[in-house]
């Protein structure tokens, strides 16, 4: 989506035009994947440069009752019902703070908040400070979903640190069953607040009264939203006839040793683990280097191909087919401003990072809807991808360091993504530049070794 | 949104992973806005490059009954049940040779498909065909916006014409009393469908079981929708500089004569008709001289300002700021490529109108959530929206003139969109140059009047 909204400079990409503030109060039972879908939303958030923040009512428990037992959450446990409305209180003051305070555009209250008295509380408390709510239930009846959510919980969360996994697991269990006593599902009586309502991981979505912009792309994400196990692999193109000359950009073609690379790509995948049965798709850039570079694992798979325009390497507009010792002789300042703020600057007639991850926003989008896909692009766009799921923050993304020649395997959990490389044993040259250094330092017949 | 996604020169948008064809099938009661949706849906597919068309299984039962009383209509009334099967058996038998014959990917259903028998039975016929079918209802208990789409009808119906107003309008009301009798809406029984459930014209939406992309953008296009009377506003900039030479792209200030025309938007905008306590919303690019033009207009109005990257000029590439003659004396063959085949020619290192569709996407969404809006944008740019909300097809879009200095407004209505030009009395120089000519036929020192 490229929807760059703002006077000043492109700084924001979701600025909603009402300068709206905005609070999602997620609303479900235990292991219904509330913390999860608001890690993502955070995630997501923080990658198109919306100032976000999650303040979970948990957490503001735990520090009155850091262990509690099942028990404490039974409805007649007036006791433990009056500490869990303080927690509430003291997590949605320091909201209130926070917005006040700075640039927040979006907070993220995770809680059950399985009462309509709790979430009416909630609309009015926020409108009263001039902050819009989105609620967003998650509803499962999928036995499965749930169940592999308790055991999550069981292993990761702090209430049951320390405890027998079978202990902590029937605890909860026991906890989810006292909150059902009195769980109320968001219906027509609300039907004047903006909400949306996830039924089993989207499989069914209800969206109601969505008002303003940031809230329809929010929205729009989470319903593209699923869990089923998958990997994303990540690929840079393999190493190009500019990659050689230490050009930047263009349209060459691969070098031989890139060829050598293209031909192992299909070993290097099937080494990486493929589940079976598992078929990929192949995305690429429209560039030569990176269609070449996956002709092999097309043809020996028969996996099906699609190329992307919003793939396509960042745009060097002025400095396109230049060195950086030309960029850094032709245009000094240019080159230091890019060293300053790498992320932000944008090549006359060109691209900034900035741009390339507002247009690359469609790729997450269908990456989300996808299941499992190798991706095989360029230097910046695989770093503005793989900053998205690793949670890299703006200012060290542009630095990372992506080696030629190396295939990247992405497999996103419940809390967090995991990585693992596979590097080819075919030499290339380096494109990494560090921070600072001047362009004489790329050495580019230095081969980096597997 | 940006997603090229092909394999043969960005020829498709929306071209699904699976080559999935599907049949978009309308359901609703008469007078629910069904016909509405299915030709801004068919619009805006068109404008993407999505090849789709309308079957509309009432111009097919007007073959056979070209002007039936509301009695036609009667549950109990066999011969007419009969009759509106068959109409719903030849638009489906169509429908199938449409898409066998050609390139057809979404067809839209256009009918009550009223009953869950009768979907089941256009599932199952689709599904054999190897089509998937998208169900999208209508659900609307807002008596305003009924009545609002009976007057509509009964002015507009062939099955109406000639017919006394109030005559038609009581027969139709009748023919929906018939409708409601046997009319099911969609639910939990069909929750194995792909269905999107509109109620009130987006203030709730229910989306159940969207499997391919394709679905998911259509889906979301949809949702976005709202039928509140509203006016858009499209202007190029001022006159810059580069008109005055002729230089295509780079990012100069207005002349002197596109400084009187900043000065006078704000009064061209009253005379063309904003209604009372109207707020508009200005976006313009990140241009200079689209921000110069709109900024009188927003320091006299107040009204809140918004620069879109999205809306800046098509990209040049090697050609910015060139003049049309230097661009056909330089690159020769690029030339006469541009004018074989304008929308899909991209400039070297630069852009084709196609691009400029793909990355106008979100701005059609944003419209489409929007009200009353104002747009400051370029040449290129604004012949692409103009083309989405006349329905102007790839072929002529880019040959379309767009005088300078002139603001054209335009109102959506039910059946199509109304266009008002309003010229303002300062001259400036054509930058239209027609298919075919010599780049040197443009004269630059011509001063259009208004």
């Amino acid at each position: 989506m490229s929807a760059i909204r703002s006077g000043s400079g492109h700084k924001t990409f979701f600025a909603s035009s009402d300068d709206s503030r905005i609070c999602v109060v997620m609303v479900g039972l235990p292991a219904r994947g509330k913390s999860l879908i608001a890690g993502k939303a955070m995630r997501y958030l923080a990658w198109v440069g919306v100032k976000a923040r999650i303040f979970n009512v948990g957490t503001y428990r735990r520090n009155a009752t850091p262990q509690p037992s099942a028990n404490f959450f039974d409805p007649h446990n007036s006791e433990g019902e009056k500490m869990r409305r303080a927690a509430a209180e003291a997590a949605i003051t320091d909201m209130i703070k926070w917005f006040k305070n700075g640039q927040g555009v979006v907070a993220i209250l995770d809680a059950t908040n399985s009462t309509k008295k709790r979430r009416r509380w909630i609309h009015e408390t926020c409108r009263d400070a001039g902050i819009e709510t989105l609620f967003v239930e998650s509803v499962c009846d999928d036995e499965e979903l749930i169940m592999n959510n308790i055991l999550e919980v069981k292993t990761t969360s702090p209430d049951y640190k320390g405890q027998d996994p079978e202990v902590a697991a029937l605890d909860f269990r026991n906890r989810i069953r006292n909150y059902e006593k009195v769980y109320e599902g968001i219906d027509d009586d609300e039907k004047e607040f903006t909400y949306v309502k996830l039924i089993n991981v989207g499989s069914t979505v209800i969206i109601n009264q969505i008002k303003n912009y940031l809230s329809s792309r929010l929205v729009y994400y989470i319903q593209n939203l699923h869990i089923k196990p998958r990997s994303i692999w990540l690929s840079r193109h393999g190493e190009s006839q500019y990659n050689l000359t230490g050009k930047i950009g263009g349209d060459s073609s691969i070098s031989e040793r890139g060829e050598a690379y293209a031909k192992a790509l299909p070993g290097l995948l099937r080494k990486s683990g493929v589940p079976p049965n598992t078929k990929l798709v192949i995305w690429t850039s429209t560039l030569k280097r990176t269609i070449q570079t996956a002709r092999h694992l097309a043809a020996e798979t028969g996996y099906e191909k699609l190329e992307w325009k919003a793939l396509d390497e960042l745009d060097s507009g002025v400095c396109d087919g230049l060195t950086y010792e030309e960029i850094a002789e032709r245009y000094p300042e240019d080159f230091a401003a890019r060293d300053e703020d790498k992320y932000n600057y944008r090549y006359r007639g060109g691209e900034s990072y900035r741009d390339v991850v507002i247009r690359l926003e469609p790729i997450i989008m269908e990456l989300e809807r996808s299941e499992n896909v190798i991706i095989v692009t360029h230097q910046a766009v695989l770093r503005c991808i793989y900053a998205y799921f690793l949670n890299i923050p703006q200012e060290k993304s542009p630095w990372m360091e992506v080696p030629l020649h190396t295939l990247i395997k992405l497999t996103p959990r419940a809390y967090g993504t995991e990585e693992k490389r596979f590097k080819a044993d075919i030499p290339a040259v380096s494109t990494w530049r560090a921070k600072g250094t001047s362009a004489k330092h790329q050495d580019y017949t230095t081969e980096v070794k597997a």
